[in-house]
């Protein structure tokens, strides 16, 4: 006769404690596709949150293929009601106005965006959700149809992590140990090779993390960057994450420069929050620090070294001479030997194609080819100055011959920047950069 | 030159902050509809958090026909892209599927929703979007065709407020004064006469008090529930509320009663938690209190008093008699001398009315008719016992004659009680209450 | 068998959860003396809590001739072990030395000293303590020798309560209720007249409430200071509280007012923190607000009245004329009708006794007079300011003929009123205070 | 004109901070003796943060010789006041009573007491003066007359670190990475190789770990203790340690096994935390995990092999045939490859060896001989079991031949267990265990 049977410690038997032992026993029972039928009917009102998380614990449950079917379910069984749909178009055309267009709207919404939100209701449902996106990915290689099905997350995802519900974290090494192994492994910039490397980037009273969190996923970040405190924009990474280096008192600083940004759920692709996190950081640190007047970044250009291989091929109107087309080839383990006039030479070279990159390169359809400047650009930030020689790891040679870029949040220009780049694909950079660009051969 | 010009210390500032002086002087002279279009333009990707914060305060400024103006200007102006949606019908007709519909689905969805989901970037836009709805309401009255607008309000928050993103919290002495001040604010049911009468809730051994918050509305419940601890399903409200009554141990407890439930917030109506909130609760106190095994409500019954007064005009196929309708006519302030016999006459033909009232009596819809009835029963509940003299008070004899129910959350039943419910408006109840009924005059 | 026999859910069954039932029952036969000795032998650190919880039970459950004859039992019985104190005064007058005296020490420590250590292990045994001097204070008003008692709890509580052991929490609108009852409840300087009142107190921007608090008595502030943010230091309490004057904004404040500072531990009477309170205050809110530069309290005087009436019996050489006589023995009551010129020369001759009080007047041991201004005074405060008319409620009037003063904390001068004060009870004060003294009758 | 000079960010200014920059810098050139005199006299009354800020930081700059030099200062000058004393005396031996005990008892109170309570005012205060002590073991170490100024170290730490002001902490997964790598740091039983060996102690669901913390000392753990849950009594450290043992769900246990204990701070010696550790763990534990009934340690034996090499060279009445004596004198090295009836033969002799060392074997002054016995002995464990073979790291075979023993903490017994081996020297041991003891030759 009781109402809850026992008492309850494990979040896996939660269903069975809200259902009684029966039912739940019962609903395990049942096929995931019933269980999602009854989850959106009448059923799902009166007992939705056990009704979920068996959903869930059955989900959680399935092998690759069983997971692949039920995706494939979602898009065929939970897409909208057709019927329904063509007589709210009828409706619509009979008398086009602002309660039929809603119809329409509500019409057309595919059952399996309620069936999300009650998913959600779960207790932790929203981070079994995060977890099935980033299985309908791998799906979606061998099956391009279930697009319409990552819409639907997307869509919902773009609600529920909208900036105004994310928190602001600042990670440093008192953090709870379960989310430093996040920051180790998620950091996709520049790895961290452990807890001792963690730590030299965390503690020390010039360095800085970050990180956006959501209420309901407490152990994750979503997306965090690691800030350096200096006295100069840096030329190099080196320079930065050097283990020797003299630690500067934060409130002598001048410069704040976020030398590393990564994204931690891959579940939550497409949904940006980047942008807001370097502009709330950086109001953040302001707040700290007053004496902080520049914000950069220390970035790498992903895209360059491919780019260049391109031009080295077809250099067209850019008029390169065989010599520096063969330096340019020159594989990058070679280089480490030149002489001082040769490497200065390199050296100028490089700047002079990166600015080019930068500022001329464009794909077929008009775009910024490089993604790491796209972002950035878009955000409204300036490219303030080419480090030559920035990088010198395996990978900062292979995909930008070693080179980096400084780019710089000034919010005075923030949003003429935006604009230029928006609207002409222009890219504002400052005149040391403009002033590396080769003449154009005429 | 510099990024943030100045020590942040105020919100009203924010937007300041967030896009320098000058820009944010410009922002407050610009009018409110010319902020929405940026906001939902490229302007609002660059500094979105700025932007929307300006559309926020000039909407705090704006007076009440200023925001009628700006309501009707959500209606009128960001709507649906009608072209767009005609294409979009056009596509789905030559070629129906996944794509054109979710096209579709795109193009009838009206633009403010994404102006409402951008507003919510700005830092405690949450807030201030559930009293614009709150505004919103004040506006419907006289202008039906924003109901459209709220339709989008409701889409949102419905997803905001999924109750996956809710957060239960015990409330007692301890808590913060701005929070219990809330309580006795918003406590609608029996209304807390201050201080002294929210301690004797809260602080005695045998009470307990939760409610939902989320995250973004930290000082703000949403909605909450009042319990008592008991050792038997209560009668009546006085002995609950009783200052005299002795402190029950909580672990002696068997029954734990759920005596007031009341929303906090006007901006979140016909958002849903109540069910969700009985059943967590009822989950938590269990898992506390190995010894509750029934869970029951003490409800008011709003409707009775009218019903019956049509029902004495016309009381149909119930055969009253003329002596009974004049008794149930009878004033309510004129019952209190009656002698013993009569009383009791009178108690049993009420108990027979509310007993018809809530299995026979049915709106011309078929619907059960009480508002509360129809919340518990909706949620599974069973109608327990009904409580002639329960409530006594002015407000108790003028809504209901004094009468009081209790609903019982049995797990094992609640999804067939819903279903009967559903289904077939049936109303599941206790063979006490059933054999309450008056036998049908033939 | 079981080590633990239960589920421990009742703080009162803590020692019987700690000892199991049957010793539990047994050490509640045990008459108390019996408790405390078993603590104080080996048993003690077998199952020291179970004891101390115990004793602080059994005493908890005393009435007042039963505390009584505890506390006369502890300075009885639990005295130093006298035959010990004579061997070791012995051994050390035979070969004085750090060994002999450090035994002579220890010697000469009363038992109950230790007793007091042990108590203190049981869950919430601070708290107890500190009740337990509570009554102590009211068994000593009729036993005299119970101070030596007392002089082992003052050493105790002395070393417990060091000012680094307490944390400072701001008192706000957000504190918990059971902490702001304590407010309501303690305020002994201007009586808080219930909730609204406190809330007019704490919520406004212009105001700040901070209160120590220590770690094991988590609910129970020790001291509190109220504090309004204004632009001029104040002449009067009813400009402070006023419910009409304007809010500041706290950024524009230049001055930081101490108006009230209560003590809220009768228990820990002796035990200084308020010294400590005002300097810690004044250093955070310097923090937060770097526009103050002002810090002053708004004091009262309760000693001048009473003083004044002496003075007027006997003005000595102040050679007060008759006429001021008779102004100053004025009742309180009749000077609210005065005409302008009789208020105004009433008003110069308070100023100039009141002068006179702080400056020039001194007990017969040639100490400050008035116990608030020993206390600033001590703290090296000068006294910046005398105000006529400064409080007009009953007791101001009463007290101190409605004058009141500001001490002003200035860090820099801190030391040297400290010295000249406590050297040669000197009372640093402003030129316009010494300006006010009467010239001396030659 | 400024009461606090500037934004105080930076705890080393935290003395400018209190008393204005002159003076701080004053404060700086004045040797550490007479600031220690300052803090003494009245200035410390008017300024006692900053003295004692200046005193730490002044005390943390010297080297270990001025160190050595700052400890003789508060043995010779801070001693207590002769004179006085001998006055004491005086007036106690003319009139005994409580007043003249109470006077000669603080008159041999040592200066440096007070002067360790007011160095306690500075932020951080108990922090620095723990690591003080840890300097004055070295100091002690050369200079045995140093020993009087621990003990006053030591009366004020046995007061201000009382349990009762202890807080118990879980420590698991989810603490912050500065608390856990303190952790590894102090583990002194069985070392922790890293943070994921660390992982596997803190993170499975069948493993505990809790810490007693001083609110003053936030991310400081003062001892901590590592629970294994499990099924039956463990025989060897392997089995509890082993990275392939399966899980065991938390509700199934019956036993919790503390198998390590361990001390951080090395300042704290001699205060004793370690009994209350263990019984207030395993209240709470019973509390989480009602199945649990049985509460043992798996402990070294760390003087056993050192005994036994004694016991090699002279078996007394043990009466070793020769053939015993050189298996018990055969290296650990050589163990390895024994067969299996010479093994079962050595572990007999072990494990009678053990036995008789437990609970025969005495000191010269008649006491247990091992440290680690002597602390759950006197705690009221009971020996339950030894085990041969529980312990094969180096370590384990040189401390004690690889045996290590079960100590049981069984509540009804506690006392009379205690009482047993405090005024007896009794050593209370299972049955199994007396029963491994070799009859004594005749």
């Amino acid at each position: 006769m009781a109402f809850l049977g026992e008492l309850l410690t494990n979040v896996a038997d939660r269903g069975r404690a809200l259902i009684g032992f029966e039912r739940f026993m019962a609903q395990r029972n049942r096929p995931i596709d019933r269980l999602c039928e009854d989850l959106l009917s009448g059923r799902g009102e009166a007992s939705g949150m056990a009704l979920a998380q068996g959903v869930l614990d059955a989900w959680e449950r399935l092998d690759k293929p069983g997971r692949r079917a039920f995706f494939a379910m979602l898009q065929e069984r939970f897409g909208p009601d057709h019927e329904r749909l063509d007589r709210a178009i009828e409706a619509y055309r009979k008398a086009p106005g602002a309660g039929t267009i809603s119809a329409l709207h509500v019409a057309s919404e595919p059952r399996r965006q309620e069936l999300l939100r009650r998913l959600n209701l779960a207790p932790g449902g929203t981070h079994v959700l995060v977890r099935m996106r980033e299985a309908l990915f791998e799906a979606m290689e061998s099956d391009r149809d279930l697009m319409t099905v990552d819409a639907d997350f997307r869509h919902l995802f773009g609600s529920w992590f909208n900036r105004g519900f994310l928190v602001l974290r600042r990670i440093d090494w008192r953090s709870p140990a379960n989310v430093l192994e996040k920051i180790i492994r998620y950091e996709a910039v520049h790895e961290i090779q452990g807890w001792d490397d963690l730590r030299r980037r965390l503690e020390p009273g010039d360095r800085r993390c970050f990180a956006f969190f959501h209420p309901q996923l407490t152990d994750e970040p979503l997306i965090f960057v690691e800030v350096a405190l200096t006295r100069a924009i840096p030329r190099s990474i080196g320079e930065v994450l050097s283990g020797e280096r003299e630690v500067l008192p934060a409130a002598e600083a001048t410069t704040a420069v976020f030398y590393s940004i990564s994204n931690c759920q891959e579940g939550l692709r497409g949904i940006s929050f980047g942008n807001f996190l370097i502009k709330q950081v950086a109001e953040d640190l302001k707040r700290e620090l007053p004496g902080l007047d520049t914000f950069v970044t220390l970035s790498p250009v992903p895209g360059f070294a491919r780019w260049l291989e391109g031009l080295v091929a077809a250099p067209g109107d850019l008029a390169l001479t065989n010599e520096e087309r063969s330096e340019l080839a020159r594989p990058a383990g070679e280089t480490i030997s030149l002489d001082e006039a040769t490497r200065a030479r390199r050296d100028k070279l490089l700047g002079q194609m990166m600015a080019h990159y930068m500022l001329r390169a464009r794909t077929p359809a008009g775009r910024v080819i490089d993604p790491v400047a796209r972002f950035h650009l878009g955000n409204g930030a300036r490219l303030e100055r080419i480090n030559v020689g920035g990088n010198l790891s395996a990978r900062g040679l292979r995909e930008s011959h070693g080179v980096m870029v400084n780019y710089r949040y000034d919010l005075n220009d923030i949003e003429t920047n935006h604009e230029a780049y928006a609207t002409r694909d222009t890219v504002v950079a400052s005149s040391a950069v403009r002033k590396m660009l080769r003449p154009a051969a005429s």
